[in-house]
């Protein structure tokens, strides 16, 4: 598979559709000039093409391994982690103080496109590494932070997330694995975890195991709590990696549908010597920091999959001849035409090409809006962004990665039987990208979470401005785009309407209708984002590139009549109101 | 995984909804009463849970091997053969004349739900036996008839079609194998044929192989095809099998995404001995009759798993506890309470189950009409179902199909992390019945074949006049089914409509609006079967079994509030227009 970056939708939607001056502009920022900012897109795209890419297959198969207790990764993917360490992308978004490049969340946000656009399962290590950072940043003590952050930040040692034990995954409150208090401090725990990305390999130094444990005689439930930090190998007390290994079991790796290259572990700890990190019982709140980060990542593994999904079946679809167009041939001297002499070849193109431009200024918008909440210069300017960005990460985690699910199966269906064999690499990405729709939360989860925490628990004060913004931007485009002011509006008004049915429908409607809720908040997203994307390209009309920004405006047009119109059917689905008791009897008699 | 035959829902379609009646008393079934029927319904349960449930996992892995040339059938799968054959199971809708049942082919439906439901990887063969044994019937000599008929049906010779090169599947005008007469009348093939299933096995004594090939010297396009017919080892005066090997090299097995127990070969021909099949030149005409047979049957397939999938996830859902109902819990002396203590849970199960109902009860009637088609009393009658089941042939084959790959998608969500892993077996029903949206022509290969030969073609009257059956079927409703009918009223007049328009716009539009016609049509009749199904529970009630015909009631009315209003999007999407040339610009630059 040829996968590109899409450097120039990148830089054309940051640059001419969203504000990325505003964003070089944030405090903290002032290293990263625009020139600096396209110099990076560009080279994440010699990275991922050199590095990543070569080893997704060996990624898928033979996978990593397990021997004699140690993970092995993937052929290839050790390598590539030499590389993603030594030249800095590890460290890209993570903070100077730690040895870190501090750049923009935007710019992050394209470097996880092109890795999961290349191989997702060489994505989640960075993932993880990444997360345990931020989580020790955030509630670790500063001793944690001086001899773990900048190991973390470099690479050179890699993190891991404990959570889901076979019992319980989306209800950690039902979590039973147990910390005792050793007499230096430290604690001991003790349980099995299972699902656990990256959870162990040989291509660090050392790992960092977060993980979320009940001190003994804590409360039952969530509130029971507490976040550890536990080596795969013991420090030494300059915080010095030694030989001496901690009491941590790989049980196994997990025979998956996909990313096979991300041994997922089932993990033993046996009085496994840890330290706490931050409060006794606050550990929830800790991995929910984590959570809600990787949450927007999530999303954007969805549209790397998709990317690379519609280039591939982009590239078919010219490359394949087959059939005769209607009316002229294309190919006349050609024993057939082009898959894309057929209309809806070109249909389907078209369309998911505009739900990825549109899906992308979307991603783009989120991981701007976490630029903003993290360094906009008044705690008020924070505030907002991070109350816009936390109403739209479940939108983002479960619009994107069912996005990521349907481009992929749209590629294997354009590929036909070559689709389904393992030649094309089409197969392999409907099986990686499917763990998307399911980890950090179900979109099932995404959808209670929006419903619930995020639209009712503020009165949906930030949707109705989401709204009230939408249609200052209609009102705001030029009459050549009125078709495009029209549909925005009907969008806005749609949104307007279900927001005020979530807020007035009885609880159990609403938690029925929630999905098709998200999918109208998604649809109508994607509207503006088209609208905006119409607006520049327009804007852009006239300039070199015309071509460049005709195929922009005609996708834009594509996202609302081929994509919007979905809206319809998810607004009357969704008020069909709540089943009781379901199917009673026996069907099989 | 613990599929049952849905026995109940079969009956109850067939008897209640159907005309189970009127399909017995057709000529050449005066064998088959109501009783045998269901005690074979029952039968089939038995056997395809004792003999294909359990070795599907072993065809999954390690599946089907190429050794040496020869192809060695997954564990288990030839003792399920053998039971299969002997059983009479292979011979069931075959005509009496070699050795078949012939019973009717609403009880084969029910057959094939079964096979695919528990292994869709052996059904195949099946298939191809039948097929096979169609193509000869309709076209073969009385010698080729004596000799391979009774084999065929008895199952102890297996069937295979080979049309597909590595250059064309769609478009088999491209074909490039060639045959030369011989002396003695037969043929020498020369060519190379990918994507045979069950292309070679170790499971029958003998394999018959039907090529589409090019006479030298023959016209190009599809008109210069012919159908060949060679066996893997070479028959005796007698027809019986002998040592001697046909030239035939199996060259590889595929390496799929799914169903690894069903060999995917690729194979050579060369100066392969084989004889004509009809006459010179009309080899596709052949070859169609039995795609058109095998498109139902692939819709049933993806009704079989879709069942499968809705049961795996029904049963999760009731089993593994996590989080709380909201309001009062459903298991307060429990950890937590079942998943489908969720509203959400419930909406999803409650509105999968009522497209199955409704997605079954269209497939029955797809098979009705077939009987209807082979054995009405008179010409008319006979031409007038087939004239019906040709229209409904490209609906059944893309929607059921695709109704199988959703309900497999939503069991591994209802699993959560575990459907991601091998351990529940839904992630394999995902990879299994991807293909069943390919193979026997594509998703958009019906669309299209609906929209331009079926609907088109004439004029669209088979189309209208399932519109006045499903308005003369509204007006027939009690008055209790009030909202039933108005649901239906809606959807007969969209498709109306819609098939308006499909009669009156442009060709080029047309043909990119085909897909979103097709799904409409498929909602459409399933408003209609629901309607039929809400009716007969209606008057069902108050018998005994009142829970099962509120189910069904349930069902029906799910279909219409949480599936139907799909058809809105799609009458709207419909008519966005043909793309002309899209995507001009370079995006990664």
């Amino acid at each position: 598979m040829d996968y590109q970056l899409p450097q120039r939708d990148i830089t054309f939607l940051l640059d001419e559709v969203l504000n990325l001056d505003d964003t070089l502009a944030l405090p903290g920022y002032e290293h990263c000039d625009k020139d600096t900012f396209f110099a990076v897109v560009d080279a994440i795209h010699g990275f991922v093409r050199d590095n990543l890419a070569t080893c997704n297959e060996a990624g898928d198969s033979p996978g990593a391994k397990l021997v004699d207790g140690q993970v092995y990764a993937a052929p290839g993917f050790g390598d590539a982690y030499k590389v993603f360490c030594e030249d800095g992308w590890n460290a890209l978004a993570l903070q100077e103080e730690y040895g870190g490049q501090q750049l923009p969340f935007v710019l992050h946000a394209a470097l996880r496109e092109g890795m999961a656009g290349t191989n997702l399962a060489f994505a989640l290590i960075y993932e993880l590494n990444f997360g345990v950072v931020e989580a020790l940043m955030a509630y670790g003590s500063d001793e944690q932070k001086a001899v773990y952050c900048p190991q973390l930040t470099s690479g050179n040692w890699a993190g891991t997330m404990n959570l889901t034990e076979p019992h319980c995954g989306t209800d950690l409150g039902l979590i039973r694995t147990k910390a005792v208090q050793n007499d230096d401090g430290s604690y001991a725990i003790t349980g099995n975890k299972i699902f656990i990305t990256w959870g162990d390999h040989d291509m660090s130094e050392n790992l960092a195991h977060l993980i979320l444990a009940r001190v003994e005689g804590a409360q039952p439930g969530p509130r029971g709590l507490s976040l550890f930090l536990a080596p795969k190998y013991m420090l030494d007390a300059d915080g010095n990696t030694t030989d001496a290994q901690n009491t941590i079991t790989i049980a196994g790796i997990e025979n998956k549908m996909g990313i096979h290259g991300s041994p997922t572990c089932a993990i033993s700890f046996e009085d496994t010597k840890a330290w706490i990190v931050g409060e006794e019982d606050k550990g929830l709140a800790a991995m929910f920091v984590m959570m809600n980060a990787a949450r927007l990542s999530v999303g954007l593994q969805g549209l790397g999959v998709a990317e690379a999904a519609v280039q591939a079946a982009t590239a078919y679809a010219h490359e394949r001849l087959q059939g005769r167009a209607d009316g002229e041939p294309w190919n006349p001297d050609g024993r057939a035409d082009p898959l894309v002499a057929h209309a809806d070849v070109r249909r389907r193109l078209l369309t998911a090409q505009g739900e990825m431009d549109a899906g992308r200024a979307f991603a783009y918008f989120g991981a701007s809006l976490l630029d903003e909440a993290h360094r906009a210069a008044t705690p008020e300017d924070r505030k907002a962004a991070d109350a816009k960005l936390s109403v739209l990460t479940p939108v983002l985690k479960s619009y994107l990665s069912e996005m990521g699910s349907r481009m992929a199966n749209e590629a294997v269906q354009m590929h036909g039987g070559h689709g389904f064999i393992k030649d094309y690499g089409v197969e392999q990405l409907v099986r990686d990208v499917r763990i998307t729709e399911i980890y950090e939360g179900t979109s099932a989860v995404q959808a209670r979470d929006l419903v619930t925490r995020k639209v009712r628990g503020d009165g949906g004060a930030v949707m109705k401005g989401f709204v009230a913004d939408m249609l200052a931007e209609a009102d705001d485009l030029p009459a050549e785009l009125a078709d495009v002011q029209t549909a925005l509006r009907d969008a806005a008004a749609r949104l307007g309407r279900c927001t005020d049915w979530v807020l007035s429908a009885r609880q159990g409607d609403v938690l029925s209708g929630a999905c098709d809720y998200l999918e109208v908040v998604a649809l109508s997203f994607s509207a503006w984002m088209a609208a905006r994307i119409a607006k520049a390209a327009h804007t852009g009309a006239g300039a070199q590139s015309a071509d460049y920004y005709a195929d922009r405006l005609d996708c834009a047009r594509a996202l609302l009549v081929r994509a919007l119109p979905r809206a319809l059917s998810h607004e009357m689905i969704m008020q069909a109101g709540e089943p009781g008791m379901i199917c009673r009897a026996d069907r099989c008699i």
